[in-house]
């Protein structure tokens, strides 16, 4: 492909950059840990819906399949040459019709649901179709979010239930450590790597145990992916927002800054001078408004700069975001801003906080080696 | 046109909705109010990016032409048949060829600076094409973000600076008065619009006072073009979220939550009963993740949650969303979760805190009237 721009300098802005080498080095670090305990990747694709990145983290090796958060991603990914899916969000039954289509062209396709209530509606409309829905059980391991409890009553009920179903097929149990972004010292983060793995092994031998076949269990995130250091008894390990890693997952100490392989590229359109503002076309239509480091020791605005090279500008963030203007100051409000840092029309870049909110804002991603543009990747949104 | 959906119940999950008597009321009081003024209105269309929403405005009456964020509106807007656009983020030289190619097509374009030496970056650029570019210069009325002091030199400097370029015309002076998102009370809300108005008056009489031609005097935010009492002298007002309104609007007191018109249709995935948690479809993808009201009075977490025919069901708020999860709870947190009220499987709909933000997170609006669908709009998105 002929690409439009050869260097940084002539990109539009605001627009998302990601750095290859980088991009490659975390997917390469993370297939080689999980490799060496044993297990496989399924990676979330929802940091990034794109193609060229999945087939990226594919040729990084030890991956088995994809993890979605939509059922468009699913469609897009299926259509796009992969066939082993798990949609990773809890069904309702007007969506099985969607789930059908895709199974019935060829999809490998797995659902998730948390509870014997809803079990029992997917059921029930499941014997409408022909196919076979592979459903995996969500379980709980950090009360973060969805899930159900491995110890329940509840657990056996639904994995009961589900197998009464002759168009289903109970496929396994899966968990996300969500609770792992709170997860400051490596020892905690090894603490609840170690209580996602063993408290779904947990929910799955007691399926098994009932006479139930519970072939995958399934766990991950991207913290206990990287801190995880035994998986004997784990089929598959997810995690999503690595490929590019953000400024939540440094300052979880989970990757270096260094390590930031998504940025965006901003102009400087202003200077408040008496305010020690620089004002940029980036604002939070291009950064999104994730906040995810305000509770972290160290908050990081809106998104951390750097120069145009990427090398950071200890300590400017973006303080404060319009729709399409960026407000850069020192992090330290009363610290003077070096304005010759941030010439007007001239361009910096942006860290994200959180990567998959970042890029869920962009339809390209120009991917950049140093300051040139090497190629031009495309990303799907909506629903 | 023959729509895929008749009502609300079988929309798929997440979708935003836009309730068709409530966006006419509120575009009909703006509409009236700023005709009562004898001005008329450029409204912002960064909130919808949408033509069909802008030709309900039009319709609306007492519209001049409108505002664009970004350039891709402005060419979008131009070719579905609106010429006269003001682009009201401040301009960089290598935007300039983008805006060239929108004014030799025939397009009424206005771009937006606020220093003498962005202005003399412009007019060096400027003269290597052939057609005018009209600038208006960016007011700065209340601190809040860009725009230039209108007592300053620097005001002067640029005016004359853009009146040298044969290629320029210097257009008019336009603010945006941003601390209006600050202001609770009325009182404060007409005081922050009467400054809005006299400082931008104050600059362009300035201008003219050194005999440079400033024909338009372009005001306007949602909050201050509804409390703003007179507009002598001002040629236009701009606002965006008002033909949608939020809860940062019904927080500041600038509508009613029954005002409302956009919100996010999403389904109840599962309960958590001990945490009193419902689990739904609509994380921050959906919903955005603006928490604008995360310094009023009133905190509404991720949203105000409604039954499926809009009436908010005091007192649950979305508090806390991942990507494609939301959290609902009571805002109170200790407060019991009445589960009834939030099936498994069934729709309920969530009010934003911006709608802006979460019209952004779409390109498909849903237009409703109670629950049946009426029409479906699409939207633009990206730069």
């Amino acid at each position: 492909m002929t690409l439009p721009f050869t260097t940084i300098n002539e990109l539009p802005t605001p627009c998302c950059l990601v750095d290859l080498e980088k991009m490659q080095r975390n997917i390469e670090r993370l297939s080689a840990h999980i490799g060496k305990l044993g297990c496989v990747l399924r990676p979330h694709v929802k940091t990034h819906k794109s193609i060229e990145v999945t087939q990226a983290i594919i040729k990084g090796g030890n991956v088995k399949g994809i993890t979605v958060s939509t059922l468009k991603e699913a469609a897009y990914f299926y259509h796009h040459g992969i066939p082993d899916i798990l949609y990773a969000v809890g069904i309702v039954p007007n969506k099985l019709e969607q789930a059908a289509d895709l199974i019935d062209a060829g999809c490998d396709l797995k659902i998730v649901l948390d509870n014997p209530a809803m079990a029992e509606l997917v059921v029930e409309t499941a014997e409408k179709y022909s196919c076979t829905f592979k459903v995996m059980i969500e379980i709980d391991t950090d009360g973060h979010r969805a899930g159900i409890d491995p110890h329940s009553d509840a657990l056996l009920a639904t994995a009961k239930l589900l197998s009464t179903c002759s168009n289903i097929e109970l496929h396994g149990v899966m968990a996300h450590a969500g609770e792992s972004y709170n997860c400051f010292s490596d020892e905690s983060k090894r603490e609840i790597a170690a209580q996602e793995r063993d408290l779904t092994l947990i929910a799955a031998q007691r399926i098994r145990a009932i006479g139930i076949e519970c072939k995958d269990v399934s766990i991950g995130s991207t913290p206990t992916a990287h801190f995880v250091d035994n998986l004997d008894g784990v089929t598959e390990v997810r995690a999503g927002v690595y490929v590019f890693f953000d400024l939540v997952m440094s300052g979880l100490n989970v990757c270096d800054e260094d390590d930031i392989a998504m940025s965006v590229l901003t102009n400087v359109i202003g200077h408040q001078q008496d305010k020690n503002w620089v004002i940029t076309d980036a604002g939070w239509m291009a950064l999104s408004r994730d906040r995810g480091t305000e509770s972290h020791p160290v908050d990081q605005g809106y998104g951390l700069v750097t120069d145009i090279s990427g090398n950071v500008l200890n300590d400017y963030i973006v303080a404060d975001a319009n729709q399409e203007h960026g407000i850069i100051r020192p992090r330290v409000a009363k610290v003077g801003t070096e304005f010759s840092h941030f010439p007007l029309a001239q361009p910096i870049r942006i860290l994200p906080n959180h990567a998959c909110a970042t890029a869920g804002q962009f339809d390209t991603f120009y991917v950049v080696k140093g300051q040139q543009v090497v190629d031009q990747w495309q990303s799907i949104s909506g629903w």
